[in-house]
């Protein structure tokens, strides 16, 4: 690979961070927390880091596929490593390993937390940082470099290949930092709308911001304990409930909407498919849980039902009960979920619905050949034929995703947690989603893990994020190689 | 499909199953037990059944690929549905469900039981028509009719295809028929060598045989509540476990052995990683239970842990402890080798380890190419590339396996079985192992789900058993088109 070429990308996006921790700065000295200093004591070596790699240029800047993919792996390392740093001064967190947990599982949008007492670290510069990592890691933070600086000749579409969620990079217009740039703009517009409207439900300022960031990035990061739970307040529940389902659509399906596209829009396999589990999950868990948890409150029940479904389909993890108590079918549901994840091209986790929606024309196309040998047909998505390759690397995928899932449950299984803390801490890690079943259940946390387990967990989220093989290079000693 | 050639064969098969029935009744008269006369009571429905069906010749007899699945699809279902009428009328049974149940568990070499009190059943002709379902089940009983019968032109290789486990039917000489010999020559004389060797370790010569006809066909029911564990002999459980091993192992293997190509075994790769899977699995066991459960007697915790890693890998699923009590570790050990099963071409189910080792390859070769996007390289296998239709198939079939469990998951989980019984219950039965954690883990037993789910339970080891695809095709209304 081209050491020099990913260590000027990894340089460029540290200076960026460091830009944007001026911004919880200003929150700390506006909420009037005293933990601004934090964040400066951070910026200094960030900034010197970030420099010194910016300032070797690279001879070769024609990016290979590997480069874009050790680039983004890097930088989100990188990334995550320095924005632990005011964490870590601030002394609140048990540890270094903590403090890179809860930022890889901030950036990488899981929102699994280590922290036992949440509401301690105040409403300040840190607990804004902390969410503030959810936003910027929703939408990625190359395509934000991409949106806003100047072209690195080539190296874009390899970054943005590497980084957007998804089987099928959002190429919305020809010029990909236009893509970027409209990306980001319906970002910023559909955050803003959320925080009025949960401004509009009576939701104080400050926490309507936090839990905006935490649905936008699908993160899933509260400022209290009982996460969303806490408010007691219907209205802003279902407004939390129906942004996270907006923030896992395909943003280019908003895009479509700009421009007045709107038949296509519903033509969308994926969307379809999307809402349709959605519908049907809320429905069999209402029936499943009204009469006994909500005493035959159908208001109730309904409203939970979908505020966790759209919580965990779509990655968030916010919560509003602990559907550990749910009975099993509603936890099965909710285990399914955690494994489709959001669809592509939005800021959420998990396989994807696309992936799972030609998985399943896969099966469909292998049945009919079985039965009709000689008849020749192609899966078709939206009209389209899906070519093979595409079909051979989402079902390669799919084995990748389920084996790092068992490798990882193998290792954290050392601690000794039951089975389903076990399993569903790995999925909710991989899937970026935040809480699972059991130790790791909407009212518990991860700070009961072992060392090991928790960076074998920050792993996790970041090979989750990333769409597993920026990570999984890194392991491959022929991709260190210097090319050519 | 062809209605009446599909018939025909499984007229056939059911009068083998009424001349296979003679057997238990010969056991049951020397035995002293009485309970011949359920076995009278069945063979004249069945015969007749039988004759009746195979009196209507099919006009064409050349077998199209949906035909042979639908054929042994067919012929399995009705296998069970026949060969559970004797329990049934013994009364010995909570109904017909329960029944069916326990015969598809026999046929399917599964192993799981629905009975409270297996020895109340006494050592008679029904415990032993149980222990003969997984021995007819293991190798396959259309691959038996295939060795003895006359030929039906063309018909063989498709039923051959759809009954053989793995992904490669082991077509060793290029006669079939031979084939199938060959196939249960060997598997007849391990058996009589398996019983020999439990005689002489001191087990009853019933008990011998019941245990023997379960290792043979990595079935797993035992004519004791506690399974081997009962009999407290540490040489019959070192004989069982080394047994289960030897029927999990590809039987080709066994024909080079016969052969004496020595250097061809070794070269072997699905052998090799086989049998460093059960190395590894039982090293990790070893370590982890050893001090905690043994009290650092390693030499028990030594056997114990190969017994259940030989048990559960090839999807016997005999026990001779409770680990279900063990640590989480050994644990989830224990489940990824419920997912991964034995070896292709033995009576043992799960997803095969050749099927994993492929798998293994394409991510290998996934990452190799996005290193290396030019560089053009195909996996190999023993030498031989792997051709690409392979691959996706193994893909596909995975996929779908991965589904199958999902959905059954969803259903069973109605009967509000905490997560690990429930997850574990379904991958037992689709691996067709017997045995899974909590509830049903090997002091359990299924009796406790409710008549749906035993149903379901009984589709997806018939679906383990038969590689999916047989089952499956059942549900697509063009497969049953009448064909041209």
């Amino acid at each position: 690979m081209n050491i020099t070429l990913v260590l000027y990308v990894v340089g460029h996006v540290l200076c960026y961070e460091a830009v944007l921790m001026l911004l919880p700065i200003g929150v700390a000295l506006l909420t009037g927390v005293n933990d601004w200093i934090y964040f400066v004591y951070t910026i200094v070596p960030l900034l010197l880091t970030g420099l010194l790699l910016r300032s070797r240029k690279p001879k070769v800047t024609k990016m290979q596929t590997r480069d874009g993919l050790a680039a983004v792996a890097f930088a989100w390392i990188f990334l995550a490593a320095f924005g632990a740093l005011p964490f870590y001064f601030s002394g609140y967190f048990n540890g270094y390993v903590d403090c890179f947990f809860e930022t890889v599982s901030g950036f990488t949008t899981t929102g699994a937390t280590i922290l036992t007492d949440i509401e301690g670290l105040h409403n300040g510069g840190l607990m804004f940082w902390r969410s503030f990592t959810h936003w910027i890691g929703g939408m990625g933070i190359l395509v934000f470099v991409l949106a806003f600086l100047p072209n690195m000749d080539g190296s874009n579409v390899q970054l943005l290949k590497a980084e957007s969620p998804g089987p099928t990079p959002g190429k919305m217009v020809p010029r990909l930092k236009e893509t970027a740039r409209i990306l980001y703009l319906i970002y910023f517009g559909l955050t803003i709308a959320h925080i009025l409207c949960l401004v509009a439900a009576k939701m104080p300022l400050y926490d309507s911001v936090i839990h905006a960031m935490g649905s936008a990035g699908t993160g899933g990061f509260s400022n209290m304990n009982a996460s969303v739970g806490a408010y007691h307040n219907p209205a802003a529940e279902w407004i939390i409930a129906i942004f996270m389902m907006l923030f896992g659509v395909n943003f280019s399906v908003y895009y479509l909407l700009l421009k007045k596209q709107v038949r296509d829009v519903f033509k969308n396999g994926e969307l379809r498919l999307y809402l349709g589990i959605i519908v049907g999950s809320v429905v069999f868990i209402t029936l499943n849980i009204a009469q006994k948890y909500y005493d035959g409150s159908w208001s109730d029940a309904i409203r939970s039902a979908f505020f966790q479904v759209s919580s965990i389909m779509t990655t968030t993890g916010y919560s509003t009960t602990d559907f550990n108590l749910w009975p099993t079918l509603s936890k099965m549901i909710i285990v399914t979920l955690m494994i489709v994840g959001a669809c592509a091209g939005s800021t959420g986790g998990g396989v994807k619905v696309s992936r799972v929606l030609v998985l399943f024309k896969s099966i469909k196309q292998e049945i009919r050949h079985l039965i009709h040998p000689r008849m020749i047909s192609s899966p078709r998505m939206d009209g389209k034929v899906i070519e093979k390759g595409i079909i051979k690397g989402i079902l390669i995928f799919f084995f990748t995703y389920i084996m790092i899932a068992i490798v990882a449950m193998l290792v954290i299984s050392v601690d000794g947690y039951d089975i389903e803390t076990t399993i569903t801490a790995v999925l909710s890690a991989l899937g970026n989603i935040g809480p699972g079943l059991g130790a790791v259940g909407p009212m518990g946390n991860f700070a009961g893990f072992s060392q090991l387990s928790k960076v074998v967990l920050s792993f996790c989220m970041l090979a989750g994020r990333l769409e597993l093989f920026p990570m999984l290079i890194l392991f491959v000693p022929s991709a260190w190689k210097k090319s050519c």
